[in-house]
């Protein structure tokens, strides 16, 4: 769990080195490398992101020249740009890295390609010939990895260095492309999966350190003559920290769907089915940059309703959100990650305008819209309103996206080229891919809830329609804006969030503890399990590193400044 | 600067001691430590909050009981969250502290006031009997200030050390209280409006980093067969950064509006004006809270519009974060803020439906609301536009405000005391409170440009329409709800700030270019004046600390490991 926030010098090696290895190295490069790297006898990392690019990938500047005559490929950092930056390990520990560089053969480049390239001697660690490599200083986070940068200056490695279970290039410089280019898509929503699901884990330790905390703090009164009260008890405190434990749930059933999806879709890929890979790949995009945002946020709000304390790094929150913030820009930019989900419901709308089949996650696109929303009108029977409020969702997005593709057309019209009227159109489009990903999340929701035991069924149902309310009143300009809910609707659906929050109330602290998170885990002076917070807190701050000495020895250069000063009158 | 960014042993001498002992020391108190303290024989500090008790001072539990014989009062801390908890410079540096406690005078409490303490030895630093002080360890910012605790075991301090300048007691222990209990506002409205202005210049420091950043980084083509765009290019980025550079202007024109209002109110006081004050404390608590976040968030975008490298401590922004996100915690939390603003309205509506006059910043209230809003139906006049928008913001906090009342009056009747049935509407009033706040940021904005050059009132203009539109987008949820602007007034208003992106564009550089910040100020290998980013980056990279040696100490237990395990074979 240490290592999970901080990183550790193997981070990398296991998290990429060795799976990509596995996923992409042909038998041969396989069996020479993968039990050495398993046994830890080597060190490795993934180095494809540039100083001057990362998430463009096909703008990468590092080459790998083939040479016929040598057998060889000649790696090679042709600018400073072009400098490979932030790999994890990358800086001190890896000795070997897998390397990310456009294939040139005879003068033709055919794009990225992975080579296994080793760094550093195996007997001294010293850098090889060619290859500059260090750290690149303090992150905001994560200060446990080396990130590294890495320089290539004419490095030959052999042919069969390059990763060739999928491209390959023969002796004689033959290039054979892989066999189904997206494939390697696959990895990424997996990659995306883990990620969404580590994160939501992160968030739970957030909810829950911030809940218990709120149960033990208590600070001013809500009636005059009553003893100061819990702070969980105030409506603003409740509005902070129950929807984040809503979203914390959410996020989690998400993270284990797309797992499941995942799985069922790779069974799908070894007989030849494809037909998943899109949707699952424009799902874990739009989930990716989500999740990390939404998480993020969560927790600083957590953070922030722990009020002074939730500063220190006693509570545990400020690094927990360093390391969740981060999750907005590595595995792909959070805004571009949108546009590729908004493109792929553009494509599936334009399918659904055709009357083709639509893939699971974008079914709705094909349905009509209704008129006036629901919302209201059967208070009371919460399953049907949480149908109501999903159906109000895809409303949402189909609205949404209709409007930002006539917008789109009328730019084109106007005069500008497709791709730059797209560009006129980004934000709405990626508010679009934004609500498609929260539907989902409470659809998966929904889900988890009838397949769960029938003990747990209404608690989880209040959270869920404590989630859904909550998204609903912080989209309710959407709600609203053409007419398919009334104001009168939107204040129903306030006075049932500020109900959800009083109901949640009771069994807050349950639904925290039920995260099982142990106290190492949560590493948190405040989030402890017995609530003994200020006992605790005390002894965590003396063992500060600058009350080692009652006197610190910087302490000097002040004491002669003050003898100056009071010898001068 | 540097200074100002992570703080330094004399931060709260500078900003808290020597000011209150100015402000509440009496004459004998001040001759005979002001001079002292002004030449820096002496180092003091501020220590107000406790472990168990912050924004809430009326529970504090440090006491100061007056033991007429000695005429001396005992200083102690009864409890363990009594502990005075967080005063800067408290942990090492200080050697005298202000000191909040009850004032207790034969069994009788007269709540906080504050007292001089010795906490050290003026010669060897040595904390004096009684006194337990220390560090209270790491932080998620601000690490170059010792924040503290101090437990008091018993102190005894003369009666003299009382700071008397408002509250007295004399050597009979007859207390006499201040003349004017709200006068203590005063010194709140200074600190806050100072600083607003400083977060205000801290956010302005992000912008300059994210505009010029974006300006030089090149990823991704808008169209096709064209080169790389600048990242400022594209909308998404644009809708990050720009919002931001126009909030930064707003806040710092509300920062200095805000301070000139507080002179001209001094004057009035010396006069015996007290008027302003309520309003002027209300206003500076909504500031405080709507600015802190909305700034701190701001930052963050920035942050994150710069990809990777803005992760990297080499932007310098994760730093303006942590110390401006802090600022949503000190000097009253922003929840507990703004519901002081919100009761502030409230009654000043009572006022209103009275009949009373109403202070400068509330005045709309006393305004009938208007219906339909006019936006979009008188394109292209700006200034009228602008006009248009600052009355839909009075009408969305009216709004708000009445329908809060209203959920609150019902509650009572329902049968919850006054008191319980205010925490069930308090979100609902904070939204009320921070549209007042953003309507009073965009007033003083609008007052700041008709006091321009004419120079500079084109580019102002558009800079506060792109406020105003980001804004209104914002809360359209607001104006659509009781059909004060309908869908398509939305949608005009998002085509308006789509178009304000685009006019802002060619701008952007120079607009922050203006805030005239020096690279040292900055401090950031992104915002460089002269945009070198990528050498620059490689510089400041080859100077962290793990590239002192190609080989870092450590890692002789990894070589270790990866032999034995070689050995295994």
């Amino acid at each position: 769990e240490v290592f999970g926030m901080d990183g550790f010098p193997l981070f990398l090696h296991y998290g990429m080195f060795v799976p990509v290895l596995q996923g992409q190295a042909d038998d041969n490069l396989a069996e020479q490398f993968l039990p050495r790297a398993m046994n830890l006898e080597i060190i490795g990392t993934y180095a494809q992101t540039e100083m001057g690019h990362g998430t463009n990938l096909k703008e990468l500047e590092t080459t790998a020249t083939y040479e016929k005559q040598a057998e060889e490929f000649i790696l090679h950092s042709p600018t400073r740009s072009s400098t490979k930056w932030w790999p994890g390990n990358l800086g001190k520990m890896s000795n070997y890295a897998i390397v990310t560089a456009q294939l040139h053969i005879d003068g033709k480049n055919h794009g990225p390609h992975n080579f296994l390239v080793q760094l550093r001697s195996e007997i001294d660690h010293i850098p090889l010939p060619g290859i500059t490599v260090g750290d690149i200083g303090p992150k905001m986070s994560l200060n446990g990895v080396d990130n590294g940068y890495l320089a290539l200056d004419g490095v030959r490695i052999p042919r069969e260095r390059m990763l060739m279970k999928h491209a390959k290039v023969a002796p004689d410089g033959t290039y054979t492309p892989p066999f189904y280019a997206k494939l390697s898509y696959g990895g990424m929503v997996h990659v995306r999966a883990h990620m969404i699901h580590q994160q939501a884990k992160l968030m739970s330790s957030a909810v829950t350190i911030a809940t218990r905390y709120s149960a033990v703090r208590r600070q001013g009164r809500i009636e005059k003559d009553h003893p100061e009260v819990q702070v969980l008890d105030y409506q603003t405190q409740q509005y902070r920290i129950f929807p984040q434990i809503a979203r914390a749930y959410a996020f989690l059933f998400a993270g284990l769907e797309v797992m499941e999806m995942y799985e069922n879709m790779t069974k799908g890929l070894k007989k030849g089915e494809i037909d998943l890979l899109p949707d699952l790949h424009a799902l874990s995009s739009g989930l990716k940059s989500v999740i990390s945002f939404d998480a993020a946020i969560g927790i600083e709000q957590c953070r922030m309703a722990c009020g002074g304390h939730g500063y220190s790094e006693a509570s545990g929150l400020p690094k927990l959100y360093g390391v969740v913030i981060a999750g907005c820009t590595y595995e792909g930019e959070n805004m571009v990650m949108l546009q590729q989900t908004a493109r792929y419901l553009v494509k599936s709308m334009k399918k659904a305008s055709r009357g083709e089949p639509l893939s699971f996650s974008v079914e709705f696109l094909g349905r009509k819209t209704e008129g006036r929303s629901r919302i209201g009108m059967m208070e009371g029977y919460t399953d049907n309103e949480i149908a109501i409020l999903l159906l109000s969702l895809e409303h949402i997005t189909r609205t949404l996206l209709l409007d930002a593709s006539i917008e789109w057309k009328k730019r084109v019209k106007m005069g500008e080229s497709k791709d730059r009227a797209w560009n006129g159109v980004t934000v709405e489009m990626n508010r679009a891919a934004r609500v498609y990903t929260r539907l989902f999340i409470a659809h998966s929701f929904h889900r988890r809830i009838i397949s769960s035991p029938s003990s747990i069924r209404s608690v989880l149902t209040d959270l869920l329609s404590l989630y859904l309310h909550y998204e609903c009143v912080d989209m309710s300009h959407h709600l609203l804006y053409d007419g398919h809910c009334t104001g009168d609707q939107i204040n129903y659906l306030k006075r049932r969030l500020y109900d959800d929050l009083t109901k949640i109330r009771p069994n807050a602290v349950s639904l925290v503890d039920s995260f099982d998170l142990t106290d190492r885990q949560l590493n948190s002076v405040l989030g402890r399990r017995d609530g003994n917070v200020y006992e605790a807190l005390y002894e965590w701050a003396k063992n500060s590193e600058l009350n080692y000495t009652d006197v610190i020895p910087a302490f000097q250069h002040i004491k002669a400044m003050m003898e100056e000063n009071r010898a001068k009158i």
